[in-house]
């Protein structure tokens, strides 16, 4: 489940004292969504301090520090990246002095023209410290003829690609989302004031109350005087694609995304995929946590009784560091392990939410074959992906995804199987109860919803 | 549920050319048992080589040494104790020199002599190093007298109350089990050696197969030439007293304990649950992870509904330190968040393994009803558990035992539930595969299997 | 001694294929230049990677890590701050992307233009990253109008103030000079290949060998065609005013600043204090480390033994955390004993090389006192110092100064002592070999070499 | 100078409201008598509680738990060992439980009949959980017989070999030294209380005051009634032995030892090297720190000009990990650099404390050359070591002493060196205010003051 990556998590809180604390709580909730550096920026009205490290939100930052800024107003930050760029420059927010003082600025998404707008820069006598495509968007900002506006129009008009943000300046914080609304973002009321997540589950951890999305090409300014809404581009280029994987895969099944619960979605595509693909079989297992919730669908609606197959051993974390490259299967094994009871002579369907490699599952399944299961059938509650994603998810490279090489039962033969299935296309779409035009499924099916030229293809946040 | 503790558990490895590395993984299964220190000793056949640290496996222990070892027998420990004795002194194995070489002991369980034995060997000049009472069995271990024996008997004659042991010297690995058999041990093989393991989940860890449970009152001896048994003690003195606690509470779902499933006794005991105290409900849900074996089996038998109530956030862990004691519910806020979109609304059934102080069951019965639960009937997979424990488990001091102190309704009430039930002993006992006068329920109930004398009551180890 | 602060150290390496480690060692022996933060840039003709971290030498860099670069290019730098940038963030050498590719940069001293720069940049769009006066060299580097140039002097005739640097490129290191030199920095030849040091200790360490200063107004070029000399401003505004301070206080004995032994220039100084204020003593005794060189010249002028008065704690250094702050004295009678055997019932005489705030002087001279010395005759090796540095150096507040707020006598009493003298301006200026207009002394006189506006006495380095 | 080792230091307060955080600053100045551990065991009069930690002082123990201790009474030591017995469980203090209650003991020594006594106690049913010799003084301490006495006296009797010793009881405080008063130890008076300490610039760190030496064969007990004074055994056996090397070399030149100033008797050595060894030379310089204070007496005595000749970087500490062990001389060359100014062209004499191995000694005086010396003339300041340490001082292995094996020319040719001089047994001896008989030497001589059997030759702490 970890070998595909988000790029980023976004929290934003306005007007609380304790601001920066609360930040804190919401980004350990967003943690699934960036595992590698987390960053706090806030403000007392005047200047802008952050504090970035690191790993884990619980490594990289110090509640005592944070609890005592007591400072209304604060955005956070967790990120991934790719091996390269793994370093403390390129963690967020970014925080620069320009013109008019101070700006941090949190990103969760990927530009496509980042590349062509830094080369314009530099050209013009531009210096970059980093090598993110965030640092693009606050060098625009700081270009006079962008200062001279009240809002940020001019500036979100540049970008490409997707992009769900967050400024903080002294005076306001504002949450964007780009045209498309790849990434989401949500408002919601907290006390007073107001937060901005990437999931609503953030919002339950801190307190505060869902309101709603930020609409695509939407701008929502916060600041004393109060809330204000904007649309910065023309009506005619808002053009919904919502990412339908952070359904299926990435969000947090207490969150609410797109205003769908994420938690019956998936119960629904377990429930799906039991129409879909049936088969003869004493028992239905998950691998957790990613197959629990469509566990419970298939159960429901096929009838066959859900078990627990696999005890996952919560002390394997993180931090486990292996002696020797060749024995990462050890994780594996020390993470599941199989439960004989429920599996031994049995036909077992186990459902999970994706197979990226298909080594470790391989070594899961191998291990319910040992402890005696007689039948093993695999449901994938998701079509197979085959495409690489140009906003804002890191999958595997396309070499090492074996649905993009491989035929089913290519993959059957490999994890030696009984039967594998996965989720079809319009299975996955009909679960969502919004239009399913409103969704990028192009991992899936490579209806890219962006024209994808050359440059989009070879972005430049690769370093 | 980690308000209860256990004291500790028990690996050992003899035969195979990475023991030590062995062991390590073993006792990551056996985590559960004991997070205060760990400890591996293993030998080369002339010396024997000790590491210990505090705190969880992969922080106490490296694997990369343990690897480097080579040596082909070896035990290990994890422990819990009380705060005052947590260190690195009281961490096992106890290695010490005696007149016939080097000696290493793990012990789970507790002696109720040892105060007495204590005494006896000061009065006569001995020293102690520890304040634990393993102390003790290395000094016995090291009387001429007793030194003079082939075998262990004269020694484990000596020993009053629970005690489970593995013994290592440079020539033999020796597996032990009280005469009341109250803290499990069971033996393994692996290829051509054998293993000794609190719980047999550690052995699946490690590839090893189930071969049986070391008896009560048993001693086991493996040396190069193979397996030898003995029981140390007159068979009238042997009288099964299993702590069923093991079962209801400690031991991990995978394990075999006394021979029985743990995950499946759980489910009975869920099922058992739904006979004795059925409420109309729209649909079952569990704490994880303690209520989630009983949770299927009360949903199985009731015919309501599983599904997911809480979610779990796995990056809380032991690490995360608050910035101030009375936050200490922001831990269960953070650990665990209330699914609206199954609870809202609903007459919701709750299944957990017990409530101990009530204070944190209250935080998280809360999170629900904040989402919007309807009624909530709390189900508590065994009795009440009212009485302390003289063999080796540390449930909270009495006074903090909610239900020591407070009445069925008063705990209800406490609670903000709508009803509240436990598990009958009756029903408890009739889980079991077993004769139910093998076990100990003392905790339950203060049918204590041996004479409760004041030594007893207050043994030895407190410092 | 610790009071007063240098702001940097400097050392580069050209064509060596270690030069990465090198600067590590040479470093080391420039960390009394800067205990902050440590950081190395090194290029293998490509790309340019950069290592820093906050702390000493030993503690931001790993030998190992630098050791494997095998990049034949390398500078580095040591910085100390005031306490409000301390922060990685700052850290020195300073990398960036800009149209021609990267550049690192190493500065010593101070702008005392930056502030206004700064402001012209942002007002023009740029942004700023750290709030080092550092960052605008880097800025006017990007500047289209100086990238086109050949060379830096366009770039480097905007600069006010003084500079020592280092530049670093995939293709050449650069090193230049304020065009009055205020700080040091000498060019060495290493077998084949070039280095360039802020004192000539760190050439011994590396085994090179001094060749000559960088003058001051010059830019010193080296890359693949061996080295180029070019002087970057027109003659007339080249105006030698070499810090008296580096010789007096701040360099290593062992180097050789502004081709002066600095070892040879302190015993002057003490042979002329000796010169200057004569007094009948049994016993010459100096503060370590900073009077040791000048009490030997007191010595050997005055005839009055040389002896050993204070016994140093080697053990004692920068990690000791002291329980409370007022008990700041502890530091000083741990770092120091008083040697009874030498001053009980003498009339000593004792070698400093300054009194900063006078706390630290009284606890010491408090600690012969007590080991029963009959006078106590104090000598310090230069004026005493009134007026702030704009240069680079880092003296206390000026309310924190002893001198500048009392008389001789005031401190003499404060000190509980029985004569204080300071050297003359005079006497000090005479010790150098060089004409005494070539040397800056403000801090002494407040005869500053540059016209001091309201801009020079509030430079912008300040955050 | 690190080559040889001293096994320990003691310090030991009674009667002060802070007595473990002046222990923990006493013990910062015995530092250099053992790096490997540090341990403060202090008592409130009914409970001991005890700190330990490997390395120094200050990362062994935090001054913040020391103070918030507020115990009247506690006992220090600091340790070096062999390296393989150098664990935690090795430092000391070591605190036992026995009969009586809880004792704390610190020992600095090493006993010539520890092997033998452990296999009796062994023989007899005792276990051991160290393998220090001390462990041994403890068992002694809990043998009945021992406990009725009054006093330690039949237990002291059992020791052979050297053993300067701190007890700890909740009552008292004992100090005790051998017959031969191999070590130090010193009486010292602090307000209304006392202190023992290894030497006495740990009473000045605490402001003490020193009373007296401990007698050889003396034990001082300080209880609430004040001291009492004991010579616990025969007249007869009482030889005054002390090791003539704490003066040479291991004390610190601030301390009195056996009365005698350490500084004073360094400069009589170095005094007494000129009347020996005279040689025509243009400059006499130290090694530091070993050879300052002969190298005043040198100077004084021969008239040649005292000079630095070496400059000593300060931040080379105990922390300096080299990447290849090969490169072992890169620590010489980082830690001192030679002063080109005060040896160039000259002919140089060098006054250094001892020659172990001769590899560093040869890397130093190649500095000099490489700076120009003409000529280069060491004087040793003790005559050479050859003969190994029974009593408690860890040199090399014989095979790495030089002076064992080679001739002085010999060794002054690997030096490579213009002349090498060793001070003459007799010389050295001139130099005490004390009979000579008093003293050892025999790790000059050979002249063994007890029996040396094979037992001695081979003593038990090896491990």
């Amino acid at each position: 489940m970890s070998d595909i990556r988000e790029h980023c998590g976004l929290f934003g809180v306005y007007g609380c004292d304790d601001a920066a604390e609360r930040v804190y709580y919401g980004l350990y909730s967003l943690q699934h969504r960036g595992e590698e550096s987390a960053g706090i920026a806030s403000t007392d009205g005047k200047d802008i301090i952050c504090y970035k490290g690191m790993g884990l939100v619980s490594d990289a930052l110090k509640p005592q520090t944070l609890k005592s800024l007591k400072n209304p107003v604060a955005i956070g930050h967790v990120r991934y990246s790719t091996i390269g760029s793994s370093n403390i420059g390129n963690a967020q927010p970014l925080v620069v002095d320009y013109y008019k003082g101070k700006v941090a600025v949190a990103h969760n998404g990927q530009l496509t023209n980042a590349k062509r707008l830094r080369e314009e820069f530099e050209a013009n006598g531009s210096i970059f410290h980093t090598t993110s495509d965030t640092e693009v968007i606050v060098h625009l900002m700081a270009k006079p003829l962008h200062m001279m506006q009240k809002n940020l129009s001019l500036l979100l008009q540049q970008l490409r690609g997707s992009f769900s943000l967050l400024f903080l300046t002294p005076n306001e914080m504002v949450g964007v989302r780009d045209p498309h609304g790849f990434r989401p973002l949500a408002l919601g009321k907290l006390n007073a004031g107001y937060v901005l997540a990437s999931e609503t589950c953030a919002m339950d951890q801190v307190g505060a109350e869902y309101i709603r999305d930020v609409a695509p090409g939407e701008a929502v300014y916060i600041d004393k005087d109060g809330i204000r809404s904007e649309y910065y581009c023309p009506q005619n280029q808002i053009k919904p694609a919502f990412c339908i994987f952070e359904l299926v895969y990435f969000a947090r099944p207490d969150s609410r995304i797109y205003g769908e619960s994420v938690h019956i979605f998936r119960k629904k595509l377990g429930a799906k995929l039991a129409e879909e693909s049936r088969v003869d079989a004493d028992v239905v297992i998950s691998v957790p946590e990613g197959g629990n919730s469509a566990a419970i669908g298939y159960s429901h609606a096929s009838g066959i009784p859900l078990d627990r197959g696999f005890i996952r051993n919560h002390y394997v974390g993180r931090t486990f560091i292996l002696p020797e490259q060749d024995r990462r299967h050890r994780i594996v094994e020390l993470k599941l392990n199989a439960l004989k009871e429920t599996v031994e002579g049995k036909r077992v369907i186990v459902i999970d939410d994706s197979i990226v490699r298909g080594t470790t599952s391989k070594s899961r399944f191998g291990l319910l074959r040992k402890a005696g299961a007689k039948e093993i059938h695999v449901k994938i509650s998701c079509p197979p992906h085959r495409y690489p994603c140009y906003y804002g998810i890191d999958f595997q490279k396309k070499g090492e995804l074996i649905a993009a090489n491989s035929s089913l039962e290519e993959i059957r033969r490999f994890l030696h199987i009984e039967s594998l299935s996965y989720l079809s296309v319009d299975g996955m779409m009909s679960c969502t109860t919004q239009p399913r035009q409103s969704f990028c499924n192009a991992c899936f099916t490579s209806n890219y919803p962006t024209p994808v030229d050359e440059e989009t293809k070879n972005p430049c946040e690769k370093k």
